[in-house]
């Protein structure tokens, strides 16, 4: 008996914050291929929605779309969600930080490749300075060298996140561990103890020696890896 | 005596979602000039974000940045939120449903020109599907051609997202009204309705005497415009 179902392609990239999450509270749930819905359906499920990933909730028999409404669905769902008016914001503040991210490092999603000349730019300005505010937020709020989470005192949806964000980053393309580590130390802590905590931890050795290093797939990623070297 | 400041251009796009709630709700508010505080400020204000829209509010002294973030910390303040589980969710996707329309629109931000073909594409194919997913989703929720709101019989805050993106765009491109009339006519009622509540009325009368048919400005929207000709 499921709990959800989570249509997205079988890619850390996106999906990740959802499975973290889902298997950090035991949810019980299962991938599908995004094909099984996208894009013939996106327009008649119950909610529609542009594009992957689709949560699939079995309980109320619905879908929906969008990954930061998703995590915050979730996050009810389960308590993670910080009780304060300004955290609980900064909670989904964060979703959206990272979902740019997202959007930033694939350049709008492989709209174009990197070159070296922009790569280059992007890492040292605007990388940078997005690793800085989650930095500054989690110093803000509890968040310490070896303890303590990016919202306060105990583990939030937003710890999820950032971790989905930059763990998976890094251990796609482990050089940028060094810019985490220089810009965001508390973070780059965090995210090594969200990835130890024991179904995260399971799922993702699981994930990483099936997958490699694979991130984002397509153009990009080779794109991305060019820029590496 | 104040109770928020919006930091953001003097331009409709991004800040109608924030001025429309504020107005709506009677917030005491001041728009500032996104340059009072970006890029300068950005790393060093409590709360860090990479780019307007802001909100300052005076009772936490405390600052938002994500737009979506930002309309659901109101919406929360205001009581304008749905209450079950679905529609809540719904309400945050809506709102990044929006963010996405206003991304694509101007093609991220402008980080290439619309010419003849890419606009007729996306006008035809994508453009049509957002709109059919805000009509298919009011449709489910309680939106009729007449009445109704999009996620119940309430006013929420997507029904003020929805007005700021699909109301503000088709004023400043009206041949664009024809598409929304033809794709999602509810919600061109919709708008309507919420673009004729008194204090939305007074504000956007004012603005709209003010600043014309403007959008996003920029060069992006000189390219959108040649598109409409």
């Amino acid at each position: 008996m499921l709990d959800y179902k989570l249509y997205y392609w079988d890619l850390p990239f996106r999906g990740n914050f959802i499975q973290l999450f889902l298997e950090e509270v035991g949810a019980r749930y299962e991938r599908c291929e995004a094909g099984d819905l996208y894009p013939k359906q996106r327009l008649t499920i119950r909610n529609p929605g542009m594009a992957p990933p689709y949560l699939y909730e079995c309980k109320s028999k619905t879908y929906y779309a969008q990954m930061p409404a998703i995590l915050m669905h979730l996050a009810r769902e389960y308590d993670y969600l910080p009780q304060k008016a300004e955290t609980h914001t900064l909670a989904l503040k964060s979703i959206l930080d990272c979902n740019d991210v997202l959007m930033e490092i694939t350049n709008f999603y492989g709209m174009t490749m990197w070159d070296r000349e922009s790569w280059k730019q992007f890492r040292s300005s605007r990388l940078a300075d997005w690793m800085q505010i989650f930095e500054k937020t989690g110093s803000k709020h509890g968040l310490k060298g070896d303890s303590g989470f990016l919202l306060g005192d105990t583990i939030s949806v937003a710890d999820i996140a950032v971790t989905a964000l930059f763990g998976t980053l890094t251990h796609a393309f482990p050089t940028l561990g060094r810019d985490l580590r220089t810009h965001a130390p508390q973070v780059a802590g965090l995210c090594q103890r969200v990835e130890s905590r024991k179904s995260i931890k399971a799922f993702l050795d699981k994930q990483r020696s099936t997958l490699g290093n694979t991130y984002c797939g397509g153009q990009i990623e080779a794109s991305l890896r060019q820029m590496m070297d």
